[in-house]
């Protein structure tokens, strides 16, 4: 596994142990983690803090710039929620986990030139596949379903 | 001003005496309103909590079935980011102050099946332009440009 995309998933499983959602973001900027996280609806009774949220939100503010020469990574194909946030900042880049799980909006990103790697990752998908027969409801709830 | 447009103008005023981005918003479910906010770049140094953004997080953790039944108003067109978390959770109908400061994504709502209604009110469109001509920076940074 990539390692940034390893430290993703480090930051899903350790999701996983909090009882939350297993999905992990890290935010690279020019090779170096500025941002990390991961879904904090179980531990923060939060709606909008999907694992890529997380981790733009502890990057803190940065200009446009910054956001420009960035690379997210994220252990699961990103919703029209972390989707739209990708386009809002301009992040050239994202890296996948995985999309067997739930297929994000990787097209409408591809369709405005977002760079979109699928690592189509058996440990992020294993993971996920545990999480979804444990706690079907959650997930859902997560999706919007 | 419709009632429900009026109290997202009043977290809008309210972030701007905070110091803020003056954009609020309103979650409203059967004619009440179950979640109120306003943005939060500045106060809280959120990059993830536009009003929109606020008004869902503070509503809380709620089933799909109470998000289809909802209408959220916000003074500004929504971004793509609070676009794509509408169109994630479900949200049938969305009501603009205004949309001559930003176009946000109404025909991505609109294409999905979203009702969009835009109010073009002066107040929110001048509260906008007040501050921009303040902080054009902080403005820039919100929209990611």
């Amino acid at each position: 596994m990539d390692d940034f995309l390893k430290v993703a998933f480090d930051e899903a499983k350790k999701g996983y142990a909090e009882g939350g959602i297993p999905i992990g973001s890290v935010l690279v900027h020019k090779g170096k983690i500025i941002g990390r996280g991961h879904n904090k609806r179980v531990q923060d009774g939060s709606v909008v803090l999907h694992g890529e949220m997380d981790a733009l939100e502890n990057a803190g503010r940065q200009p446009a710039s910054v956001y420009r020469e960035c690379t997210i990574y994220t252990t699961l194909s990103p919703c029209s929620m972390c989707s739209g946030t990708i386009l809002l900042y301009g992040i050239p880049k994202v890296v996948i986990g995985e999309n067997k799980t739930f297929m994000g909006e990787e097209e409408l990103l591809r369709s405005k030139g977002v760079e979109v790697v699928v690592a189509d990752d058996s440990a992020c998908y294993n993971l996920m596949q545990n999480f979804i027969q444990e706690k079907p409801a959650l997930w859902n709830e997560d999706i919007g379903v």
